[in-house]
């Protein structure tokens, strides 16, 4: 069975995660919240605690920074997943040095493969003047890339601007 | 009596700032337009007095950067009044490094017991590469939440791109 | 004669150039690359010749990075002209101190004057913070005024998110 895909694109603090966990709490199902961010710092360590606040306890929360295919895969039909969110995740690839096509390759294999509906939180970063280092203009350009590929891949896109839905792909619920 | 707000989004340059007083125009009201800027060098006088010249003379100009409630307060069910720009506004707040949820709260408040119909004008900083400086992204934060707080207590919302409305709530006049 | 204008939005790799493509290669005409770009570096050269392998051989490359006019010139009735991208044009421009003003009245002329349907790509640079250094918030207000009057003038404005396409104005055919 192929499982529907949903990606919910949207800037910094445009309100993407709440309307994302909105979407999710909609489906009445059993519900993971799949966390990609890695903790450096203090203004990381408070953003990742507020979010687990907001979400209450009806969630299950799995932490992987990098390879989200084991999680994915163990995941029945009966739940619903927030992968929250592709830009963290590209983000830790970037600076583990990865093959960051291979990763997208495998991200989307692992999307295709798992049983549980998914909804993929992913940022818009290309919209500002041209970064002056090397290193943002490749992630970028690695961004737009994968969310090009999940864009492809899901059934519904949705752009989120304070705090509001356009639907740009299929259809909400 | 709750009068409209509405909130009109849009990056730098984006035709944001003409949409809106082209809006305000065609309510055919007397017209009032809050200007939110501090000059600090050349280039904001000239954008400012670029500014005044486009809008003609049919304007009632208002100064403030910082507390728009007295001036909001002051306004009448007759008037309708141009909020140009909330971004500005916010900068003024972080560089006087007020407390920034109780301004938005402030501000949210005095929106909600002004009398005019008022239109805001709001900038997108959201979807570029994680700026460098923590007092960038706070700031980023800070607007985010702006945007979102006033979409929800607004009754039109609208994206201007290129000059372009695109409606995200609510129905063009 | 009037013939008809494209414009397409977008961010950096937001699928844009590949977009307009399709749309070039849906009219059945016979197509023109006009390519802006300079090539500084070996990171652009594998861009530009990364889009040439992508576009295949049923293109004919104009290369012209400033005057476009007589490019624009030449072309027939029968011919669809992809111009990629208008921002690259404009920072040739700014790199070369060239009166911004007159080069964009100068394009739009040139684009009004032409005989074949032309498809204009343009990005969206104003939707990250305000920058650090001068000359990119001239850059990113002329890209905003240019790409204001190119959104005037074309009949159909598309901008283009994850390589999916949202119609500001007009119709796809």
């Amino acid at each position: 069975m192929y499982p529907s895909l949903t990606l919910i694109l949207g800037g910094a603090a445009s309100g993407k995660s709440a309307f994302s966990e909105q979407l999710v709490d909609s489906t009445g199902k059993p519900r993971v919240y799949l966390a990609t961010s890695q903790v450096f710092d203090d203004e990381m360590r408070l953003k990742v605690e507020q979010h687990i606040m907001q979400r209450g306890p009806d969630w299950t929360t799995i932490e992987e920074p990098l390879d989200l295919g084991p999680a994915l895969s163990e995941l029945t039909a009966d739940q619903v997943c927030l992968v929250d969110c592709a830009t963290m995740w590209l983000s830790n690839h970037l600076l583990a040095e990865s093959d960051l096509d291979k990763a997208r390759t495998d991200l989307l294999t692992a999307l295709r493969d798992c049983e549980a509906q998914v909804v993929v939180v992913s940022n818009e970063v290309g919209q500002g003047i041209v970064p002056d280092n090397a290193l943002a203009r490749k992630f970028r350009e690695a961004q737009g890339r994968l969310n090009i590929a999940l864009a492809a891949e899901a059934d519904l896109v949705v752009q989120v601007t304070a705090g509001l839905p356009l639907v740009l792909k299929g259809q909400l619920p």
